[in-house]
């Protein structure tokens, strides 16, 4: 064993684990915004295979499955990361089941378009977030978050096949737009409660003595700019916001 | 563009597949075989997911989300290597449906137990009849299907958890060596309709007149073979089979 931060005074970090994490506020924080992208990707991971389901082709289907297991890729990343954190991954995970279920028990599309909307905005949505909490983060845990956010090409695949669908009737772009607007709000609400429920997380975006925060006008526009990207891709999607 | 087998004058078969598929039934009889796993193994990754569901824990949950994304991996091996060979992979694929999704329907389980033994005795069993079938193909569709079979720890898991709930209450063993016989008359029963209709597959058992076949007698015990290992698999899970 080499002489590790511990036995050098400072508080246990695990080994290979860096230095930042010696501030026991920060790791809690980082094993939180962890815990919540876990348990965020295992639960798209079941959403999405549900809805495909609802596939009208074996296609689409495979679609869907695909961009099921590349969350659970996700998850698995995340789950191994909070491990070597020294964090119980599955514990960590805990505080975020109820709001991520609360989320998907609020939002159950009724067809697969709905599905596939959701697939979309949900997923452009978190990555919005997670890149804007990230820029917080020591380097190693920005990459990983980072990297979690890949789109393995399933953007394309929804844009074409919602295009397509409001093209065959004109109808549909009214009933997905009220859906994206609803979707918005319930994850909004979400995302709200965890803030008010975690106070390591919302201490990690207010800052600390030694680390820059957000005050609340920061935190007011970088709302702005998640609600800005949402309203892209709905439009991009062919959708108003 | 090199020199073909089709411009040799022999009949069209894609550039980089092996010389047996010039053979046209042999062709057929192989886009049948991948169409079926290949289906086999999105269908298994809908139920797998499905299964989770009624997972007792986070862990068992991913543990079951693993298993899944490990079947939409092979299925899309076998989708592309489908392609490769100038087959329409979703067309190969489509025979195989009703027979999947029958012996689904049949053999839904009722709570996270039978829905483990489903995944043990399921996996076990279409592995040894790939295996089986495999010792008839050339080298490369062999090797794909090998290992498209890799366990990916599974079993490992589901022997843990079901022994340990025998040890906690005796009469679930009853209650599971029942569901495991009846999974296996299931899926006896749509191989056999399979069989019937898959004029293709079933020559490929049969042999032809360039290539060894089995015989009534070799088939049976073929599944003497299959019978006896998963009576083996029954017991290594704690139950009679």
């Amino acid at each position: 064993m080499t002489e590790s931060p511990a036995e050098a005074g400072g508080p246990a970090a695990p080994e290979g684990v860096p230095v930042a994490f010696q501030d026991p506020s920060y790791l809690a924080a980082v094993v939180d915004l962890l815990g919540a992208i876990a348990y965020g990707a295992i639960s798209a991971f079941e959403r999405l295979a549900e809805d495909a389901k609802m596939a009208p082709t074996l296609e689409d289907k495979a679609e869907l499955a695909k961009m099921a297991s590349t969350e659970f890729g996700h998850f698995r990343r995340l789950r191994d990361r909070l491990g070597a954190l020294g964090a119980e991954p599955y514990d960590a995970m805990q505080p975020f089941v109820k709001p991520f279920e609360s989320f998907h028990g609020r939002t159950a599309p009724s067809d697969w378009l709905e599905g596939l909307v959701k697939a979309y905005v949900g997923d452009g949505l978190s990555a919005d977030f997670y890149r804007e909490i990230a820029a917080f983060l020591d380097a190693d845990t920005r990459r990983l978050i980072i990297d979690s956010l890949t789109d393995a090409g399933q953007s394309e695949f929804v844009v074409d096949r919602v295009r397509k669908a409001i093209a065959a009737d004109h109808r549909v772009a009214g009933r997905l737009a009220l859906w994206g607007r609803r979707l918005m709000g319930e994850a909004l609400t979400q995302a709200q409660r965890v803030a008010a429920e975690r106070d390591a997380l919302t201490a990690l975006l207010a800052g600390g003595i030694d680390r820059p925060g957000l005050d609340l006008a920061a935190i007011g526009r970088m709302f702005t700019r998640i609600t800005e990207r949402h309203n892209e891709r709905m439009a991009e999607i062919g959708l108003s916001a």
